[in-house]
């Protein structure tokens, strides 16, 4: 197949800033594009060959746009599959593939998933409805505390709630959902694996978490974790294990825990590239959206190892600003080295919003651990006078 | 000022290579651009934010194009001076400034640059045409061999003639030229310099252009050059000074000659983001095109050491062959760590036609040299069925 400066042409579902960061490679190698977003101010709606306007979870709409590219692929999984089904039974090829989104898609049917094929994973319980998990909690066969999670359209953080006594269930919403076990873990990992059609699969270094002490929320991704070489490459093990076993097509981004006692369980996965690869950019011989491009092409993959430490910190709006952005003191943090600030295009800013974000590499990890503190602590996403 | 997600307007007069290289950095800090090139299917035309189609050396089109953008640039130096003066008058910001941009234009202009500021170049003599200088040879006050440069508008090879005989003037245009001395040189190489308004300045490593040894082109850029360190400081502060002399704001590229003596002496300079510097985007912790961008908006510098060694090989069209391009071989080179191909996104392939690069990073220089080697051996620009 000649993709290169050729009529070959790629669609993507979703224009946001992943598909941005695509962007970039397919204009790279001259590949031709199409997207589909339901905002006419899309991050992607530049950059790509061509923009379509439309909701991603219409049937018609995803259908449609389906059958004008020869090969699709997502940037965020809340697309009709229904579509992504008939496409593919009709020769347009879908990565990754809707069977391996529906098993994703769905919490409940992920966790099934690990269990029925021995992923390690945390103990839990699905319920259809909110109503038939206070039952058990009546009855005494859910203890707290526990995890609750929407099984669906939870995303950055919504849908996931700690519970530990009955009152925390109030207010939220009566939908299909699981009770999962508190896990006491000494780390959040992930691992990105990409995998082409022919098998072909490698992973990235395994990352970490940092998370506030305070607040719940990812300060830093951090390239390689700070970890124990054996933790690291079981944790890498089990990740080829997940991609292989979903038969994925595409970049894995598999999030996990690390128990104390050393223990990797999987938390979650993503089917897309993942803010925990953004480092890749700067930090690794192929980005993961260059590897994303790869897999999905059947292309070989390119090198995950890194070139320098890379860490990653998420630009958020910043509370009590909404309007046109600015970026506060973006031309100070460009003046120290290895710093590289991405700002994805959103014209507003509201608070907790995802703006952009800013990698900083360097030789030496525990300088670019330094440097990433400075970054958060100097540069604010406000809003303009 | 505020560049990013705002109104501020970026102009970039040519939409070909470099501007599309350079798009990728206005994409990642989310800077508006304009672009005005004379082709409708210029790389460039994805990627920007508005294009506009126009002749880049017509006084109105350009005069009309600056006057939409807040800060002028340029990707080819053959653009209306004239315009640029106006625009620079009447407020719009132009860098480069056309004032150093006339220094550059005509070799012999540039030749007597250096000859008034003391920046050590090869002897050469000036003509306004053809038949004054063969008056002097007749004359026996030029001597054979030497190297016949147009002033103006030669390009990649185009415009330079080693001449050892009164034949080997025949065919060559009547136009103004120069004659310059005949350097016995050990190597070629170069040095990219940026610098911002405020004055910041910083120099890229010393590359190398490795040349096949019977046809006169470039094969390989090399970085860091394979030199004495003594060579290569002595390069660095030729290209710093030579900046500053010209007050020169954005990218300079240096071309220079490593003589027999380890003298330096300057061949000529290029205004903007230079085949020399493409090895930058997979190798340098800030690429020339994101210095370029920072050094027009005065912006802090990024850092312009390596992370790793890098060498670029240039994609020409293969002779004999027109039409629809192909790349051959390209997913084999993609097998191999560390090759990034870039596409530049001419659809016609046609002999010696810069169709892309291909970039070869490494922790061991030697192990990208001999990669790069194979790269060149194995990718072939040729068209289609």
């Amino acid at each position: 197949m000649n993709y290169f400066s050729s009529n070959f042409k790629l669609g993507i579902l979703g224009g946001g800033q992943l598909g941005k960061m695509l962007l970039f490679d397919t204009r790279k190698f001259d590949i031709q594009t199409y997207v589909l977003d339901p905002s006419d101010e899309a991050p992607c709606k530049i950059a790509c060959n061509n923009f379509f306007k439309g909701d991603l979870m219409d049937f018609e709409t995803v259908y449609n746009f389906g059958k004008l590219v020869d090969v699709l692929t997502f940037e965020i999984e809340l697309v009709n599959i229904k579509a992504l089904e008939k496409l593919e039974s009709e020769g347009i090829k879908v990565f990754p593939s809707p069977k391996t989104l529906k098993l994703i898609q769905n919490k409940g049917v992920q966790k099934d998933f690990y269990a029925k094929n021995n992923i390690p994973t945390s103990d839990y319980k699905r319920f259809d409805n909110l109503k038939k998990l206070v039952v058990q909690i009546l009855d005494s066969k859910l203890k707290f505390p526990f995890v609750w999670k929407c099984t669906q359209f939870g995303y950055d953080g919504t849908g996931v709630k700690i519970i530990r006594c009955i009152e925390d269930l109030d207010n939220l919403p009566d939908v299909e959902c699981i009770a999962e076990a508190m896990i006491p873990f000494k780390n959040e990992l992930a691992v990105i694996v990409c995998r082409n059609p022919s098998g072909d699969i490698k992973t990235y270094p395994v990352v970490e978490m940092e998370f506030h002490p305070e607040a719940n929320q990812v300060e830093y991704v951090i390239c390689p974790a700070r970890i124990d070489n054996k933790v690291a490459t079981k944790a890498r093990a089990i990740a080829l294990d997940v991609s292989e076993k979903f038969n994925h097509v595409g970049l894995l981004a598999v999030e996990m825990f690390q128990t104390e006692n050393d223990e990797i369980l999987i938390n979650e996965v993503a089917p897309r590239p993942h803010n925990s690869g953004h480092y890749s950019i700067e930090a690794s011989y192929t980005s993961q959206f260059e590897n994303h491009l790869r897999a999905i092409l059947n292309l070989p993959l390119g090198n995950t190892d890194s070139k320098v430490a890379g860490i990653m910190v998420n630009l958020v709006g910043a509370e009590g600003f909404s309007g046109d952005v600015v970026y506060e003191n973006i031309e100070k943090i460009m003046s120290w080295n290895g710093v590289t600030p991405h700002i994805y295009g959103k014209k507003q800013t509201r608070p907790f919003r995802k703006m952009g974000h800013v990698t900083i590499v360097n030789e030496d990890i525990n300088k670019a651990r330094k440097i990433a503190e400075e970054v958060k602590n100097t540069i604010r996403v406000i809003s303009g006078q």
